[in-house]
């Protein structure tokens, strides 16, 4: 950390914080500009709180050296991690994606899903059992029931699944049937949850809220890493701007910047990124060419009767098309479907 | 809700869509504009799934004609609700003022906090036991001992408390000791724990998400008061923008304009919503001016030792200043502090 | 400026930094932390380009100490600017109120307008001659017909007028007839445009641009001073944020801390700024509560005719309550109307 | 236009609606709801202003129908438009890469990087002789020095050349020297500039303000093109969010909307959109699978010495090894390079 001082801080405040840095185990480096005293902090002591320095008299700001994310970060696992599910690899060679209806609404629409992703290329099936809804009059998903469908669309198809877990309560019944457990873009800072998953035996897909830093998303898997979790998936789903056209604007740069800073997998979801059908196939490539691991597309057999979320769903047909236009892709960035 | 269909649109594809409508019970209106087909829904049928209409064949989009929240609106409960908590009145003539610390640290710390802030006129103690912090490294709080030194310094001062609660497990616990639940800004969309507090038996204070509009934080408000929980107290902490000299950007607009749509009493948070103490003076007394039922202010004895969000903190001697000078500003306003 | 070294820079690297650095005649303050190493720069030399030190090999990030704008600061400037036009001080303890229509539109508009704000108590007149529209379909203004009448409305009326100047080559014939040249949002950093009206020996109206942070606008005036142009009143206007229930977001902040950064004075536009004439009085009330020196409001006498903007217009009648309501509110905060 | 009239909206108020309607030469429909009467607005009359009728008594809110742009439509206009220069074609079959440095500084400079970027395969050569620069202190540019440096290269290298024009007075001496006139993201709505080079025989390049939304960057289109000038090349680069590891937020679900909603050929810069080199060649991968007509990449023969945006800028082996990496790309969503 480097501390600079106002312009005209006295001897006795610069002293002040001098000996806050020192009584915590540090040595400090003193530079006297023209106009500043800049103090840089060196060595390593005990954990000294970045804020309170930054309001003892006579400071005008103090400025971070390190990233505030470790376990997370690069720097400290050089090598990329590759989460396993069930015989899929996440952050290998190939791109995995994710694919299935927002909403479970029933068996058949289900498994009408599950086979067609399935026959499409998908190697894992997706679908809302939980479902946050702005609304408290919006249908909320089918709970438990949603949950024992997904695992009957597992037995028949294969594919392991991904669902929604929205509290701390129910990670323990989700991990009974999910293979790996999402945390959605409203819950990213959810720490109950984050810590509960953090301690559930499985894979976490942690989708960056609409409102996130990716420093922050980098803080919330640090949560989840920390409980001793380390099959972290970065996903990446739009963020909210002043653009109306679409329903987020999806980050695209986040997809090379999360690779970079981390060792992570990292997925992008053009569903809801887009909040369009018409979008999900040009953004969907334009995340494989940026380095994406995976994708998690909505696929519905019937979008105009979907309870949740249908304007962005593809019908089976589109995304077997989808799933054509990537292989090529995927080949000219060095991967495979 | 209005139909538009697309350029084009076939009789057929209007014909599904006046089919699927009059199914459900509604009548329409059909404008056959030079371009466009419009089409009208009238009367009263069964719920109608706007986004299900929007992506039939033919229909370019849909336009609402209703808000979607209606326990919270203003024009379903013409008259203010004036939230009571202890023998204070939220909502009512007087500007009423939450103060306190950010986090609960020792029982020094509050107390010395809960009689500055008394003696100065604030009317309601606030202090944070569970902590929600973006980094898993830092202070989380102090837990359920935090509850009971808000017990404590309740008992010695008589102010009524408001404290956070971050899950819905903990909302038991949280009652017993808080005479008002808050809601935080990152949980403003944690579906299980408006749940939780909806169905608890006290007022509760619901903080707008950082990156959340209004008709969200209306929406959120309604699940509490579908949940049969009336007494909601919103509240304008700030919103995520482009600028940073600020930590957030205080939508000082949202004060009249959630008066204008809602009954719920709406008071305003200036520490967190500027990050600089500087700001708070300013800021409180311009949500005074643009009718706030109140302020939520952090006041901490020795915000250079505070364990988060020190740079906000006013020192006691500063709050008083504050207290003072809402007074006559309160009064041009037409009311009292 | 502050250089932060990447973890494992070479000797070389550092070197070659501290090479550049001294060869612009500073001196350096070398800071070996046990990750990184950081470079402080003291002293007085060449100008030093940041971007460039930051892209030379091995070096992280760099931080700048100083804030970029000097003219405009209030560190190089401690006492208030007070911007006299025509025996009207604005800056000074009494609140100006600049009123009118947005468009002007027709002779008998535009003395209406002025004859009612000058009644109500407004002390400098506003209008539009030349109109930014998004749309080359809307009305653009009357251009120097629209400059002849607001000369002849201050002949009649005394007031001193403030209108809009779109174009470096339109600056010498918008000052023959303006007190005050206006330089909008969506010109804010048209550089040719500011370069022009440095030079001219007018005061300005300087709009915040919708997308544009405190900084940026704090660097406009600075383009401005730097032509030697000394008369700059800030205009805070609203900028863009995700939230649609109004027009943009007024960034009430902005008032204490431009105050803060910068000697200039600094008005509001709740017109503009809300784009919703109901929420002009309460964005009124707060903008001067918060300490700006004046407002800028739209006044048209009949706003549901109005050619442009009519939806942020106020009535004569209600402008005139608007003035009545906000001399209290000056008095409580230690001004006068 | 659909008018929504309040509830509890009167009979004479709907009257006063319709009346204005007629009386413009349109036919009305009325829809008369449970709680609100929908106006519905037919046929072919004289222009309407949305917002005057918006502000009419017992109006709730008005709805347009309509797209706001005609001739960027590709409603209009449904084939593809394909700009010409000098053998080049933007908007084809072939994705063309504009490259070259942010600002021109010297003849070596310029020279230097014009051959690199032609060996490595750019079809344009770019580079600023008229530089925007939030700061006064700051580099300027070369002026018309520059602008003969540029002819120079083209003369070289036989590279058409695409160059900054920020006043409206520059537009004519610019034209003598460029192949394409770039009207940059600051002046998107500089709607002078946009006249001026509407009038200009020349292609424009026109970038996104980053406070923009593609609907605005639609009309400033829209203004080239109303003054006659239809080759207009679309550019996205980046917006402002709250996201600050990168400079901008490219919005890549931008290029299929705007080549859905318009006939005009789209590219993207990846350079200023990120801010950062590492980023450029995923970014202008992701914006080639999306489906851009071209790119718009910063290179510079030693961008540590560059003397504005180097930290973006490509060194020519990197540039080389972007093209490269481009042409599988291309041909996998069925484009060349």
């Amino acid at each position: 950390m480097i501390v600079i001082m106002q312009k005209g801080a006295t001897e006795g405040q610069i002293g002040s914080v001098v000996a806050r840095i020192e009584g915590s185990g540090y040595r400090v480096n003193i530079s006297q500009g023209e106009e500043r005293t800049v103090i840089g902090i060196i060595g390593d002591g005990r954990p000294l709180d970045r804020e309170q320095i930054g309001r003892m008299d006579g400071v005008e700001r103090t400025v971070p050296i390190l990233r505030p994310f470790k376990l997370a970060s690069r720097e400290m696992h050089p090598q990329d991690t590759v989460v396993a599910v069930n015989g899929v690899s996440i952050g290998g060679e190939q791109i995995v994606v994710m694919a299935g209806p927002c909403s479970i609404e029933s068996r058949e629409q289900l498994l009408e899903s599950a086979r067609a992703v399935k026959e499409a290329g998908a190697t894992v099936l997706r679908g809302g059992a939980y479902k946050p809804r702005t609304s408290p009059y919006s249908f909320q998903g089918l709970g438990e029931e949603g949950l024992k469908l997904l695992a009957e669309a597992r037995q028949e198809t294969g594919l392991p699944v991904v669902t929604e877990v929205m509290e701390p309560q129910l990670v323990e019944l989700v991990s009974e049937y999910a293979d790996i457990l999402q945390v959605g873009a409203r819950n990213m800072q959810n720490y109950a949850l984050l810590h509960a998953v953090g301690e559930a035996h499985k894979p976490v897909l942690l989708k960056r809220g609409m409102m996130s830093t990716i420093e922050e998303l980098l803080m919330a898997a640090e949560y989840i890493l920390s409980h001793d979790n380390g099959d972290v998936i970065l996903c990446e789903r739009g963020i909210r701007t002043f653009e109306l056209y679409t329903r987020f604007t999806v980050d695209i740069s986040a997809v090379p910047l999360l690779k970079q800073l981390s060792h992570l997998p990292v997925v992008v979801d053009p569903s809801h990124g887009t909040g369009k059908w018409e979008l999900v196939e040009p953004v969907s490539r334009a995340a494989v060419a940026a380095g994406a691991d995976g994708l998690l597309v909505e696929v519905h057999p019937h979008p105009e009767k979907a309870l949740s979320d249908g304007a962005q769903s593809l019908k089976p047909g589109r995304f077997a098309d989808l799933m054509k236009s990537l292989a090529p892709l995927a080949q000219a960035v060095g991967r495979r479907m």
